[in-house]
C-alpha cells in the first residue's frame, strides 16, 4: 500500500508515521505540506533521523490520486475545501480533522466558527468510530475518524445508553486531557514554565466535541441526550481520562452494566473491560490503541461512575485511523497496531 | 506566642513551618515526635538548614501544656486518642487531621476504617473551615481544620446551596489533587516513574471526604444532600481543583450566582471570585492561602458548572489552620499569610 | 520607598512583585511597560488579583526620576538604551538584563549579538554578586545584576579559585536549568509536549554567560580563566544546579576546601555550605533567595567536583536584586527576601 | 524461540515483554519469579491485560534449561549466585544487572558492596555493548548486559578515544538520567512530590558504573584511563543524556571528530551521529534502541564536548539486551526492535 499523510509535521500526524512505519502491509508513504515543499521531514524532526528522511511534497492532487489511502491531519477549517475534490478519485480519505464530523453544517459553523465543508461531501463521510460504525466504513471514500473527547466518552457510554441501562437526562461528563491534545502549535497556556505543575480548566461548557458526542449518542444509541461537558488540561502529555455520571435506571444493577460493556466488546481487540479501578489510569494505554473502561454504582446515590482512558493521539487519534484504514483493506483490526502501552 | 507542631515531618507540618516562620506574632516553634526525638530537624530536611535547626522534642504533655497553640499535623487515628487529655489544659488545639471532623461516630468509624474519637473530645471540637465559622472558632479549645477536598467545595458550593440558588438533588462534584495530597510516605502510586504522566481515579465513590461534606452542607447551607464525589490523582505537586455540576433553581440566572458569590465573600481577604476563567487554574493560588472560585451556567442545559481551586497544603491544611489561629488570637486573618501565590 | 518595575510581564518582574510586596519599606510599587499602557496587571496575571490590581504606565522620565528604586527586567538590548539617560538622575536602577554586566563592550557585542550600552554608562555600572561585591554595589547608581547561571557558579568556585585551592587551567563547569530561564515567551523548544519528559543540552560552548563568568574570575578571584561551560534544559519550571570539575591544587585537602567556603560565607545570610550531597537539591532553594553548595575532593582523580544550586527566578534574578537594593539602602539584607524554601 | 524471563516485574523486565510480544521469532514468554508464584502477571500490571496474563512461575532449573533464552533482570546481587549452574546447560543466558560486568572480582565487591560472582563464572560471561562486541556475543552463553551510564558513554567515547583523538588525561563524564533509572522500588528520593520539579546530584563520584566504564575503555580502546564522573536525577521518567570533556589531541579537528564516529558507526542500525545539538535530546530517542551522539570542538579551549543520548530502558537495558538476543542467534540485530521514537 501506497500513504500519503497531509500535515504530518502535527502530533497526530507524527503518530501517523510512527504506526505507519510498522506496519507491514504499507510499502511507501509520502508526506505533503502546503508551505514547506522540500524540506526534508527529519531535520525538523530530529526523532526521525534514519526513518523519514524524505521531502516534503507540494499538495497536488494528481500526485494524491496515485494513493492508496491519504490521511489529513490538519487544523480544522483545511480539509472542508481541500478535501471534496479527492472524494471517489482513488484513494480512501481519512480524515483526522473535525470538518467532517458534523453531519449538521449550522452546527459546525456554531461550534468551530468556521465555514462548513460542502453538504454533498459531508453526506458521503463516515464518522469512523470503529466499534461502532465497522460496517459503514469499510465502504467508505471518506472517513471522519473522532475526536479524542468524543472517542473516550462514547466507547464508555454508548453501550449503556443504548440498553438504556442508565439515564441520559442527566448525563455529565468531566474530561481531562494531556497537553498534546492542544497541538504542536506553542502557546501561553501550553507553556512549558505555566503549563507544569498546573491544572485548570478550559472551554466551560462550550468545547466543540460536545455536538460530535451527542449526535453520535442518536446515531448509534437512538437517544437525543443533552450532556454536561468539561474538558480540563492536565501536566502530562499525553491521555485522556473521562469520568462520567448518570443515574442508573430502575432496577439495573452494577453487574448489569459491566455485563453489557463485556459482551458489546468481547470481540474488540481494543477495548477493555477494566474490574479494578487500580488498574485504570492513561499511563496504562499510553502510546497504544487501548481504551480502558471501569464502571462502578454507587450505592449511596444510586448513579453510575463510568470512567475511560485512551492515549489521546493513538485510539483518540492516529491509531484509530489507521484501525479504520485496516477496515477498509480487509486487514486485521491490530494491524501495525499491535504494540504494548509503555506505562511508564 | 509559643507554638508546637506535633507531626512537622509531614508535608502539612512542613507548610506550618514555612509560614509560622514568618508570623510576626510566633516566637518560638518547637517540633514534637513520636519516634525521632533528639533528630536534629533540619538533617532530615535540608531546606531548613539554618532555619529549624532544633531537635525533635518528645511529646510530653506537662510541656505541651506551656504552649499557646499546639498544631497536630498526623495520619488518621493518632489525635483521637492523642489530644483528649490536652483539651482545655491550656493551649488552643488545631488538628490538622481527620479525627475531630466528623459529628457522628459511627460516621467515622465507616469511612476512616478506625475508632472514632470519645464523643465528649468531638462535641468540644469546631470544624474550622474560618469563612463560615469563625464565630465559633474564636472560642474553641479544639479545631477540627477541615480536609483538602472540602475546603474547596465547600466554599465554592455553600453560598449557593444556602441560598437555594442550585439544585442539591443532582450535584456531582468531580474533584482533582496533586500527589502532595497523598502525604509523605512513599508507595507504588506516588512512585515517581508511576505517577509522572499519568492521570488516574482513586477511591471511587469512597473517599472518607465525602460525609465531611454532607455534613458541612447540612450544618452551614441546612440542606442534607447526598453527592456524587470523585477523586483524581493529578501529576503535579500542590493543588486541588473541584468541578461541580448542579441544576440552577427554576428562574435562576448566571448573575445571580455569581452576585451570591461576591457577597458572601466580599469581605474575606482569601476567597476571590474569578470572572474569566482563562484566569482559574492551580497554579494561580500555589503556594498561598488563597481561594479561587468561578461559575458558569449552561444555557444548554440550565445546569452550573462551579469550579474552585487551591493549595491543598495551605488553604487545604497548613493555611487554613494558621488563620484559624489567627481568628482565635483576633489577629487580622492575614498575619503571616500574606504571601503572593507563585504562579510559576 | 517609592519602587518602579519596567518589565513587570516576565517572570523576573513577577518575582520582583512577590518579594516587594511583603517587603517592609516598600510602599508602592508602580509597573511601566513600552506597549501596554492602561491594561491592568491582574487582568493578564490571575494570581495577581486583589495585590497588583493597577494599570500598566506609559514608561515617563520625568516619572521616574520621582522613584528611589527603579527595577528593569527586559530582554537583552533593551535597557543600554533606555537607562543611560536615567543615570544618576534620582533612583537607584537596578538592571536584571545583560546589558551592563561586560565591562568589555566588543565582548558583549560579540556573545549577545547586539550594539553594546554606552562605554561611559557601562563604566557607571557596578556587578551586583552581593556577596563578592557589596560596598560598591552600596554607591552606585546602576547595579548590574548577575547573570542566574554565574551567581550559582561564581558563588561556590570564586572562593576556591582566590584561595588558589582549585586549579584554574582545567575548569570544567557542566549547568543545568529549570525551563523558567528561557523566559516567558513562548517557544517550540519550551512547549510544554515537546520539554516535558524531555532532557537536552543547548548553546553548547556559546552561552552568553561564559563572559560574564570570567570576567568575574579575574575581578573577584584575580585569574584569568578560560573556562568549559555548558547548559542543559531540565523539565522543570525553577532552578539551577551547577557541577564543577577542576583539580585541586598540590596538598590541598577535601577539608581545606570546605574550611574555605564555610570561612567565606559565615556571615552571609543566603549561602549555606552542605556537608551531605543527599541534602543538595534545586527543591532545597525553591522560591527562596538561598544559595547551597556542596564540595567533595574525589581521591581516584584528585578533583573537585563542586556544585551549587539557586532559584534561578530567585537568587538567580529578582530575590538578589532586592537584596542588592537592601544594601544600597542601609537595611539588612535579608529584609523581604526571609522566606523558607518550598522544599515541595 | 521460547524465552525465559527472571525479574519480569522491574522496569527492565517490562521493557524486555514490550519488546519481545512484537518479535516475529519469539513464540512464548515465560515468566519467573522467586516470591509471587502462580500471580497473574496482569492482574499486577495493569497495561498488560490481554497481553500478558500468564502466571508467574517459580524459578526452577530443570524447567529453564528447556528455554532458548532466559533473561535475567534483578538487583545485583542476585545472579551471581543464580545463574552459575545455568552456564552452558542449554538457554543462552542474557543477564541485565551488573553482576558479570566487572572481570576483577574485587572492584566488583569494593563497588557494590557484594559478594562478586564466581571467577569461573565470570571468565565465560561476555560483555554485551554490541555494537564493539557482537563477535563474542554471538558465542558466548553467558551476557553481560551493560549499564546504562555505560552504554550512554562509551558508545560516545570509545571511537574517539580508540583512534587517540581526544586525551584520556584529563576525562570528564556529567551524566543525568530519568528516575525509571532508580527502579520500580518507591524511596523517599523517588517519591513524586519530592522528586518532581526537582533535579539532584547523587553518588557523587562513587557510583559502580565507574570501574565498568573504564574497564571497557581498556578493554575496547586499549587505555588506561581515570574518569571524573557524576550522575544526576532528571525529572523525567525515561532518558539519559551524557556530556563529556576532554582536550582533543594536537591538531585534532572536530571535522575529524565527527568523521571517526561516523565512520565507526555506518552501519550500525541504532546508532546515529547528530549535526545539528538542536535535534539532541532524550526524547528523540525515547521508547527506542538508538543512541544519539553529538561532538563539539570548543575552540576557545581547545576541548570537544561529546554528547549522546539513550533510552535508559532501552538501548540502555531490555532493547541492547534483545539486539544481543538477535545477534547469538543470526537475526538482524532491529529484529522486534525497529520502532519509531516517540519524541512526545
Amino acid at each position: 500500500m501506497k500513504v500519503g499523510i497531509i500535515g504530518a509535521t502535527g502530533y497526530g500526524g507524527l503518530e501517523l508515521i510512527r504506526f505507519l512505519h510498522n506496519h507491514q502491509e504499507v510499502e511507501q508513504i509520502d508526506l505533503f505540506t502546503s508551505s514547506e515543499e522540500g524540506v526534508v521531514f527529519s531535520s525538523k524532526f530530529g526523532h526521525l533521523i534514519n526513518i523519514a528522511d524524505t521531502p516534503l511534497q507540494k499538495i497536488d492532487y494528481d500526485a494524491l490520486e496515485q494513493f492508496d489511502v491519504v490521511f489529513t491531519s490538519t487544523p480544522s477549517g483545511v480539509t472542508s475545501e481541500l478535501l471534496p475534490p479527492l472524494i471517489g478519485k482513488g484513494p480512501k480519505l481519512i480524515d483526522l480533522s473535525g470538518d467532517f464530523r458534523l453531519k449538521d453544517l449550522a452546527s459546525y459553523e456554531q461550534w468551530y466558527g468556521k465555514k462548513a465543508a460542502p453538504a454533498e461531501a459531508i453526506a458521503k463521510s463516515v464518522y469512523g468510530l470503529t466499534e461502532w460504525n465497522a460496517e459503514n466504513v469499510r465502504h467508505a471514500p471518506l472517513i471522519a475518524n473522532p475526536g479524542c473527547y468524543p472517542t473516550a466518552v462514547l466507547l464508555s457510554l454508548l453501550p449503556l445508553l443504548k440498553n438504556r441501562l442508565i439515564d441520559p437526562s442527566f448525563l455529565v461528563v468531566d474530561a481531562k486531557s494531556g497537553i498534546s491534545g492542544a497541538g504542536n502549535k506553542p502557546s501561553q497556556a501550553t507553556h512549558y514554565s505555566e503549563a507544569n505543575d498546573n491544572f485548570s480548566i478550559y472551554k466551560t461548557n462550550t468545547h466543540q466535541h460536545i455536538p460530535e458526542i451527542e449526535q453520535a449518542i442518536s446515531m448509534f444509541a437512538g437517544i437525543d441526550a443533552t450532556i454536561s461537558f468539561n474538558t480540563h488540561l492536565v501536566p502530562m502529555t499525553r491521555g485522556i481520562l473521562s469520568t462520567a455520571y448518570a443515574p442508573v435506571m430502575p432496577g439495573v444493577t452494577e453487574a448489569q452494566l459491566v455485563a453489557c460493556l463485556q459482551e458489546k466488546y468481547e470481540k474488540q481487540p481494543f477495548v477493555r473491560i477494566i474490574s479494578d479501578a487500580n488498574g485504570l489510569a492513561t499511563n496504562r494505554v499510553k502510546g497504544s490503541n487501548y481504551c480502558d473502561i471501569f464502571v462502578k454504582v454507587d450505592s449511596r446515590t444510586n448513579r453510575a461512575t463510568i470512567v475511560s482512558v485512551i492515549d489521546n493521539l493513538v485510539k483518540g487519534a492516529a491509531g484509530q485511523a489507521i484501525q479504520n484504514m485496516n477496515v477498509q483493506f480487509d486487514l486485521p483490526q491490530t494491524t501495525g497496531l499491535d504494540v504494548v502501552p509503555l506505562f511508564i
